[in-house]
C-alpha cells in the first residue's frame, strides 16, 4: 500500500449525508503556517470542494478566496453551493466554518468560483515565461525555519529571496521561484491554487524588513484545462510574484505560474495586510 | 433643485423594512450595454450596497463580482451581508437577484468584498503613472454607437483604440484612456468600481476583431481612502488595461487607475469570455 501524499491528506473532504454542498475536512499539520494553516491550502480546499461536487459543470476558471480569520487545528465544515448553472459556466458560493470556543459556527473563509466547459478557440499567450536557469542549478531559498508548509514544497530560487540583512534597504518586490510539491505529486487544480499563494509577503523583500503580514483576499484565474495540468505532471512550475503598491496597511501581489515547458497555467492576485 | 446625476440615479438603493441587508434598485437605461446594463454599474451596485449598510466598518479594500447572467430592465434585489467583523476588517457576501419570467428569483450576480479601517503606515507606489499627454489634447475614442453607457463617460484616448480596420492584424492589448463621468461627478468608491470596468474587451484590440465577449468575474483592489478619492474631485482618471493571456474562450485583463496627480487609486483584474 502506498502512503497517501500529504497534500491529498490535506485535501480529504468527507461529504455530509444531509447535502452534497456540505463537506467536512481536517486541518493538516504538514501545511501549518505561523498562526494557522498555509492560506494556499485553505484556498485549495475551496477548489477541492467544488471539484468533488456531483453537480459540477466544467473545470475551474476563477476562484476568489477571502481569509476572514485564521483556522485553528482540527475539523472544519465547508459548503460549496452552485447558485447558477448556465450552458457553459457555473457560479459557486463557498463558505468555510469552524466551531469557536463556545461551540458556535464561526465563518473563517468566504469564496466564490466559476467553473466552465471550455472549447478550443484562437489563443495567444502574451506573457511568455522569463528565461531563467533550470531548477537543478539553483539553490533552495532560506525561509524562516518555523514554517512547516515550506517543507512541503521543493523551491529553487531564481531571484528575489527574503533578504539576509533586514535593514530597510529593499528596492523591488520581484521574486522568481521554481516550485513543486515535496514529495513530487501530479498537478491538479487544487495543488495549482495552493502554489499560487506560495510566495512570502512581498513587503519582506520590498522593505527588507520582516513585518507581520497576511493575505486578506486571493484570486486565481486558470488559463489551462486538466489536460494541460496533466502534461505538467509532477514537474517544477516557475512562479513569479510582484507587488504594484503598498499603501496604509495593505499591498497587492500579482503572480504568474508556468510549466517548465513555458505554458502559462494561472495568473493570480492578492491583497495582503501588513503592519507598520 | 439640481437634477440628480445619472450615476446617482443608477446607484439608488432602497433598504427593505425586513432587513438592513436587503435593498431594491432599478436598472438604469443610461448605462445600458448590449444585452444588459454595463457590468461596471452592476459591480458598483455591490459596493454601493455595502456603503449604505448601517453596520459597515471602514472603507472598501477589495471586491470581487461574478456576473452569472445579464440583468434585464426594471427592479432588482441586492443583499449585502456582513458575515465576519474583525477589529479592522469586515467580510461581506453579496448577491443580486431579479425575478425571471416565471416570477421566481434568479441569481444574476454574486460578490464578496472586504472593508477595512486603514491606518497610516510606510507606503510605496511601485506603479508610477505613465507619462502621457493631458486629456484636453487628446481625441475621444470611436466606440460602437449602440452602447448607451459609453456616453456616460468622457474618455480621451492616449493609445489602444478599437482598431478601425478589423482584419485580425492586432499585435498587443494595451490601452491607456483618460476618463471621467459625463457630466463630471465627484469620485467615490462606487464610481471608481465602475470605471475599473470601463475598458472595451482586450480581444477586440489584440485580434483586431470584434468578437462577442463579456466579463465573467471582476476584482478591484482599492489602494486609496475616501480622502484621496475626494482630492481627485471630478477630474479625469488615467486608466490602463492589458491582457496577459487568451486561451480557449477566456482572457484576463489587468488594469490600473490613477488620479491626474499620479496617485494610484485602484488596480483591477477580470476574466472575460470570448467567442471563437
Amino acid at each position: 500500500m502506498t502512503a497517501q501524499h500529504p497534500f491529498d491528506a490535506a485535501m480529504a473532504l468527507t461529504p455530509s449525508e444531509a447535502s452534497p454542498d456540505v463537506l467536512t475536512g481536517c486541518v493538516s499539520p504538514t501545511y501549518w503556517n505561523m498562526v494557522g494553516p498555509f492560506g494556499g491550502t485553505t484556498a485549495a480546499t475551496a477548489v477541492q470542494a467544488l471539484m468533488q461536487h456531483p453537480a459540477r459543470l466544467g473545470e475551474p476558471l476563477s476562484v476568489t478566496v477571502n481569509f476572514a480569520a485564521a483556522l485553528g487545528t482540527g475539523t472544519f465544515q465547508i459548503s460549496a453551493r452552485p447558485v447558477r448553472t448556465n450552458r457553459s459556466t457555473q457560479h459557486w458560493v463557498i463558505e468555510l466554518t469552524q466551531a469557536d470556543a463556545t461551540g458556535a459556527d464561526s465563518v473563517l473563509m468566504t469564496a466564490t468560483a466559476v467553473t466552465a466547459a471550455r472549447r478550443q478557440t484562437w489563443s495567444q499567450n502574451d506573457t511568455p515565461m522569463p528565461v531563467v536557469p533550470p531548477p537543478h542549478t539553483l539553490p533552495q531559498p532560506h525561509y524562516p525555519a518555523d514554517l512547516a508548509w515550506v517543507k512541503a514544497y521543493d523551491m529553487r530560487l531564481v531571484q528575489g529571496a527574503v533578504p539576509d540583512v533586514l535593514d530597510g534597504s529593499g528596492e523591488h518586490s520581484l521574486s522568481q521561484i521554481w516550485l513543486r510539491d515535496e514529495p513530487p505529486r501530479p498537478l491538479d487544480f487544487a495543488a495549482l491554487t495552493a502554489m499560487a499563494d506560495a510566495f512570502f509577503p512581498r513587503i519582506w523583500l520590498r522593505r527588507a524588513s520582516r513585518v507581520p503580514a497576511g493575505t486578506v483576499s486571493l484570486t486565481v484565474y486558470f488559463h489551462a484545462g486538466s489536460d494541460e495540468l496533466a502534461q505538467s505532471g509532477s514537474g517544477y512550475l516557475l512562479g513569479q510574484a510582484q507587488a504594484q503598491a503598498f499603501r496604509n496597511g495593505f499591498f497587492d501581489q500579482a503572480a504568474q505560474l508556468w510549466t517548465d515547458a513555458g505554458v502559462l497555467l494561472a495568473t493570480a492576485h492578492q491583497i495582503v495586510y501588513y503592519k507598520e
